[in-house]
């Protein structure tokens, strides 16, 4: 068998099912066969044309398989063995990845930095909604799923556990912090768990559906606010009498959430943005108090490489964060062009989708 | 004697000399009498109504002097000794205080931050352009100044020093890093000498006054940039091979500074931000990688406290660094209208005007 | 009424209850009525003459109550209101304080440090094992406590949950991280609980009580070893695949626990410390990787301050942390002494416990 | 031409040249033609037989060279051009690189570390005392030297300075800071340059050599202390008022130089610490406050990986720091048994030995 089913992008409003042959394996290389993936919000960005793409490749790039061929360079893997690798798949060589920003790999050709240039899967090389991917740079990047779970479990590990946590991780949350996080998609409600595994004692989650809400209250929210109910700055401001919340996370993109984000924020606070932005942002100057308020603004991508994935993968093994019910729908890849349907409109409450080839 | 001398501010528009009766000192006081002050660009801000302070206030926050009276739980000084304190002066006894935010002390009555709650001098009560100043908390606020310097070596540390220096030091510079310096008022020039401190292997200061930036020179500065002749994010790329830098530092407050300094700096990197801003700031989204280029923005409002007023009496103390060089003018209080006046308006090359009250 | 009951140093091998006055009111004071104390390690090593203090000198350093008379200076609280201060109760306004470090708060009198200084409370000045306590710095140190928190659930915030907490936290633990915690008494109990709240994902608990390692378990370690039945180096390292902890935590202060913490720690990781140590301690060459394993050896002192018990409070009153099952015992001052004799001959299975003046 | 001369260890006592094939170039290697290497006080355990290796394995780690030729899948690099690499050159690729602890490398097969697995040339593969040197993840660790710098100004780089300013940063110094760094050899002078450089007001150097006491003034100290010739402790006390240093950094490798480094450190203070190790170390009660000093002792091994050449090679560029007075003698490779003989028996002032292959 040299050919494979994969998902890809034709133009704007068409990623469709082609054949295409299953790549050859270099050195650095190992080849996965896909047993479950899924469609990100970045994906329906792709498929808009809202986020350009070349004609032709496969998109995605949350892969859970099986390692079929090893190239010669990479050891201590068999053939045969589960494995993951994070949406971000960097060289771990390059001067940015030394540098502590694997995320922004810049490659080897010069001292630099690219925006972005950890994300390849479904990006610039061929992603995972397909039968087969290509792991480039596998040493640094195939995690070993542990024996006992399921590929369920494991899908949110590559892209959306490991971003919202990380939202959570920059927003330097010490125990007893008040958090709060705006939007309660996939990646915010990864945050609020997250900002329960680093000890805030008081998460306030905010969003406009009230289901979404309550997953927040199983994975760590304290209070939850319903935006379209409350104003949600005065609200926050009346839960901390006034003292504004030491860290607050946007896992959305848009203005308003990022303004919230800031309004309710204490001088000597943090706001962690995880939020893909489509303009420019306005920072209000009495929010910033005109830039004298000792305030951090973060903004992180998703970390990747095996360590990173190995620690996630713990967290799951450990049952600390059971993230069971943000897969709410089923497809197998040959209907993924329904998947795609579904889950760019929203529709039927979905929040994450497993994609299976078989 | 129970009369003084003092600045007020009576108007926008008027800073004027008048007689005020010298404060009595209570328990946790100190009255210390000034020997050497100086004028900032906010006591400007505040003379042009620009940021509202009550009539009848004594403006200036930057007291060089010495020790007339003790409060009788002041432990640990003596009358007759010469001392500094920090433009901001908190109580270090609140909840913010204690959560690390010194300057943003919210007071004692709740659990809360007040946005530069410890910037008190010429701000909430009387401050140091006046024969005597009264500095509240003293224990927490007094720094005795080391034998053999001078009231002009010193006068640099409770504000523009400390703010400078907080500058590159948030912005997280590592030994052989590139940073960029907008803007090389007094504030700037003295970010500048801090990332040299730091260990920044090439420092980029750029103005638009080319005695500015001979100064930066000798404060540290590899290279220096007039804006006013080049495009200084072009030439700051190029200088970099496209790489950007790895932190910059915003020393003015406009939106051109701080959009350059986002613009030069690669993913990854650290805009620290010390200018007070007069208006909303606008994130341009491709310099902001639509929020995905692991980026930081912090900002920093000037330290306070006896310990840090001692570590930069100490560098002073050491020869790192010699702010002479800043104080190009001295008037006497009785003339400081006019030294406003020459201040205000940037004439005469002026940087920083020494102020002695006899 | 001008005189109290109060539990004594006298001798080595001695403490009593005696009458004192109860002491007048400084300005920056307060005088809290105990409701509620308990007895520390520490206390039963004063009993011992291991740790000198003053004869007469009233012992105890935990205190719960209600706000009896407040200073000229102390704003913000008002009498009758339920308070709670650390154990450790620095004076926020020195050198040391402001560098970071007010556990070792140095006074006021020069740009020092004094080992353990914030530390004043039944060791340089009058305890908590009394009818009345006088709090110095009032406005620095005193904690209202939430309504609806008994004092059996708040007992713990001044000293055991803010030292092991402390421990987590200078274990510097990441989400996914390894932890082992050596001692399950109440400190080691409370280093467990705050590993967890730091995001550990496995975490080993160390003891050879096996009741103390079934409330480690429902605190939140997933594994427990007793070192009477396993070799716990070995056990760890299997645990671990040969990889050892990337965190591990003493929490008792012997020679043994702290080899052990070190020989199961991964080159890279933190040795976190809680322990009194009695002796010189030694570190093994072949632990220690000759001194190049890139470790760390961090030593803490129970964090204090208005701040911190706010936010122990917040993990008290939002259920994060239960910490009823660490009172084992409930005495009335008057029975003290037997009190003592239960606690430091370590009979009947106890913990911690209540003291209770009335 | 396809053998090489190298400087192989023979048996405890003899290291000498012997004829060796040119290795063959794997996918991820480079081969180095050396310029100039030199031999390091951990080559002087090799001879000795006190650090074990392989009988027949070249020794030394500090490149400086010509790429001779690229393996496959190294890019961004060409065949002639002027090269370092660090001693410690890791895969970046293990679980222990991504965890950021790239010197304790655990290499690809298991989730794990091993203690200075990072180090490999001249200890676990070839080094660089030899024509030819092949350089194992060349992508990861082949850093261009900038036009206009000699060999001599570089050669430290890859070990020395690396090492030495490892030392400062894991101190964890700010500005204003109090230092003392014991032991002037080559990484002492170097963790004192780096103390400068990131700020020390301060710098307090020891050693027994008033020569190198000498250099250490030349390179950042204030005050030097000849061991031989005062009670370092007594007058690092005195000279700070009794109030210890902020950070003390240990770069010898001796009980004495380690517990005289714990004896002046403030509580709250780090040691930092470089030394090779050969015994137990003993941690003096007293000086560590009997656990209870909110201390902090740190080890580092050498930084490796081409960023950190970058960095390194950007200070020397800039001419931040001037380490030529460091390279005392210069021998060619086929008299490295002479040199050997100086450097172990530290005659004639030797510092660093340059070693010229032809």
């Amino acid at each position: 068998m040299t050919m494979m089913k994969a998902a890809v992008f034709v133009e704007p409003g068409r990623i469709e099912l082609a054949d295409k042959p299953i790549p050859p394996v270099g050195p650095n290389d190992a080849l996965v066969r896909i047993t479950t993936t899924t469609i990100c919000g970045t994906d329906v960005h792709i498929l808009k044309g809202e986020y350009p793409v070349a004609p032709g490749l496969t998109i995605g790039h949350e892969p859970v398989g099986i390692i079929e061929k090893l190239g010669s360079n990479v050891q201590g893997y068999q053939e045969g063995q589960r494995v993951i690798a994070g949406a971000i798949c960097p060289s771990f060589t390059s001067y940015a990845c030394q540098d502590g920003h694997p995320a922004q790999d810049g490659g080897c050709a010069c001292h630099g930095y690219k925006p972005m240039g950890g994300w390849r899967f479904g990006n610039t090389i061929d992603g995972t909604q397909a039968e087969y991917v290509l792991v480039p740079d596998a040493q640094a990047n195939l995690a070993p799923v542990p024996d006992g779970l399921t590929d369920e479990q494991v899908l949110m590990c590559p892209d959306i556990m490991s971003t919202g946590f990380a939202g959570a991780e920059a927003a330097n949350i010490k125990i007893g912090d008040i958090v709060a996080v705006f939007a309660q998609g996939p990646i915010g409600l990864c945050a609020t768990a997250g900002a329960r595994l680093r000890g805030a004692s008081l998460i306030i989650a905010v969003d406009g559906v009230d289901e979404r809400l309550a997953i927040a209250r199983r994975l760590g929210a304290d209070v939850t606010l319903n935006f379209r109910k409350v104003d949600v700055v005065d609200e926050i401001l009346k839960l901390t009498g006034g003292r504004g919340v030491d860290a607050s996370i946007e896992a959305l993109g848009l203005q308003s959430t990022f303004e919230h984000a800031l309004r309710v924020l204490k001088p000597g606070g943090t706001l962690s943005s995880l939020g893909v932005y489509s303009g420019d942002l306005t920072i209000p100057l009495g929010a910033f108090h005109a830039g004298l308020g000792d305030n951090r603004i973060v903004t992180s991508l998703c970390p990747g490489g095996k360590e990173r994935m190995r620690r996630l993968l713990n967290v799951v093994a450990s049952g600390r964060v059971d993230l069971g019910a943000l897969v709410t729908h089923e497809y197998t890849l040959d209907k993924i062009v329904d998947a795609y349907d579904l889950f760019s409109h929203q529709r039927d409450g979905v929040l994450k989708v497993a994609i299976k080839p078989f």
